[in-house]
């Protein structure tokens, strides 16, 4: 295939969004003609899980609230028991990666119908993608039967999410749709999503940190992160992913604070290199976007330097001669020097 | 449903896009799994439906040639005969609106799949809406089965398309982002599209204008063409529309050249009332959008007012009084001594 010509594959799906959304679940059910509902439910949402059994009623077959991180195939084995019991014929997951991970791994063994209540702005609802774990190892896999038929983003469902977490899982969306951007193989119709996405976390962030229950703007900030899950699953992840997959993967970091913190610095060096995705970007920040994220990351309570999360300074050099000895593709060439220079102002 | 409530829907379908994608179209033809192919071609577009034939070796089983506009019910019936004598069993249309409206009327009658390769910016291949007409009554549809599953822009065909026609196709294609964008129901996915749309359009047009042969700018054009049609499929239209229905249907006027010369008007008036809408074009425009959509509709070497289109002044308040009396949504209360005034401005 030539090199300028790029394919973008939509799968069916349906969304629906806004305040109160969540109410619509039992309507999306019986539209799938489903009649025993497994809720799949992260104990932090144990009581939006309560409060749709009942808007269930009888179609409501069976609660499963222990979802676990990284999807390990015992809880889904558990899960998927549970399932037969009950003869299950439909999953309603509500939460965050865990819980919609789970309801992923039990639809592609048993092909059931999957509604997705995301709570969170990690974006997993979006994308064909389920990472699980068997005996310590975590295996990815891709395949569109993974991707929830139906997606409900309800922002009240955000609105008790706490500060820290809001600011980092936003900065996350933001990371998918920065990259989106500077993949030069992203489809016109992806790059149309990491504009909109942007411009919804640098415009809607701020309001939120400042008035957490403003539920116009956890509206936006839900739509920006639908919009970046949708980037995530279209486009191809580069330096800063890999930045995020190696340092996570050898110290354990958390996930969202370990992409908040190095976002701008990536930005700052890839940017250069990409004219089209820092014009769109210095559009929706009305300035410089690497300001504005830096300034953005610099609100966190927790955490804002890799020094902070507990990464030796003299682990810079060997992270950056793994990133640079196999680099994820990316706009700008990732020398070792370079990466190092990156992780050192962001340490 | 509440009000603030959005529902998004998407159907799974396949863009290819990108110069020389139309050589790809046999391994889409292979990936269906199809074996006699229907072409179905526009007179101007008989070269590139030729070399198609060639390409497609045994597996092209006829060629239609003369499709017609508003898919008149006898054309259907003569090329659902080839069909039926060379037993196709899939459709690739190539031109615009004409051919392949034929192929959604042949798909969804016979349940064949479709690749359509657009050659104008209308993008009825982005939609699942056909017009036919019977009797001289035109009816429409709408049925996820008429939208073609592939589609393939490739910006090589488009680089002969004439000047005018370039230019009213174009504005076309932005009135359906401009109206999306200021639809209250349409999804922030939607609005993504519409804002990519914009961008495209109006940094791609000025270029074209000046160099019909640059395939960049052609193939940015086609994209934000695309994500126009997109947005036609998803989002309600609004007064632009309306008035474009009211004055093409009583007088019979050139549909792309009365988009062309309305949509600087409408905007004028309907920006005031959609400031989300207003702040989105201006960023894409680089200042007023108003102007820039008027600066390039005054490029037209034809047409460029209703009077000049034929239209009588004494009509105006008539066409005012129709589309006063039963308005699409729209951001702005539609009144008749309002649209009077846009119409006169136009005039």
């Amino acid at each position: 295939m030539g090199t300028d010509i790029r394919v973008h594959q939509v799968y069916a799906g349906r969304v629906l969004h806004g305040p109160g959304a969540r109410t619509l679940v039992p309507d999306e059910i019986e539209r799938l003609g489903s009649q025993r509902v497994l809720v799949v439910a992260s104990p932090s949402s144990a009581r939006t899980a309560q409060e749709l059994a009942v808007a269930l009623g009888e179609r409501h077959a069976a609660t499963f609230g222990h979802p676990a991180q990284h999807t390990p195939v015992e809880v889904t084995a558990e899960a998927l028991d549970l399932a037969g019991q009950v003869r299950a014929d439909a999953l309603v997951a509500i939460g965050g990666g865990s819980a919609i991970g789970l309801s992923k791994a039990l639809a592609i063994r048993t092909g059931m119908p999957q509604v997705a209540v995301p709570t969170t702005y990690a974006g997993s609802e979006a994308t064909p993608v389920l990472g699980e774990t068997a005996d310590g190892v975590k295996t990815t896999r891709r395949d569109p039967a993974l991707a929830p038929g139906t997606v409900v983003y309800d922002p009240e469902l955000t609105l008790s999410m706490p500060r820290g977490l809001t600011l980092t899982s936003a900065l996350n969306a933001l990371a998918h749709a920065v990259e989106a951007l500077w993949d030069t193989e992203a489809s016109a119709a992806t790059r149309a999503y990491a504009v909109e996405s942007a411009d919804g976390v640098l415009s809607a962030l701020p309001v939120v940190l400042d008035h957490p229950a403003d539920v116009v703007a956890r509206g936006r900030l839900q739509e920006a992160a639908w919009l970046a899950g949708a980037c995530l699953a279209q486009a191809r992840m580069g330096l800063h992913h890999q930045l995020a997959h190696v340092l996570g993967g050898t110290y354990g970091l958390p996930h969202a604070e370990l992409h908040a913190l190095l976002l701008a610095h990536v930005m700052r060096f890839n940017l250069v290199a990409a004219p089209d995705a820092a014009a769109r970007l210095a559009r929706v920040a009305y300035g410089d976007p690497v300001l504005a994220v830096s300034a953005l990351a610099a609100r966190h309570d927790g955490p804002t330097t890799l020094g902070a999360l507990g990464v030796p300074r003299t682990a810079l050099r060997e992270v950056a001669e793994r990133v640079a000895s196999d680099p994820y593709p990316n706009p700008r060439p990732v020398t070792v020097d370079a990466v190092e220079k990156l992780l050192l102002a962001a340490w």
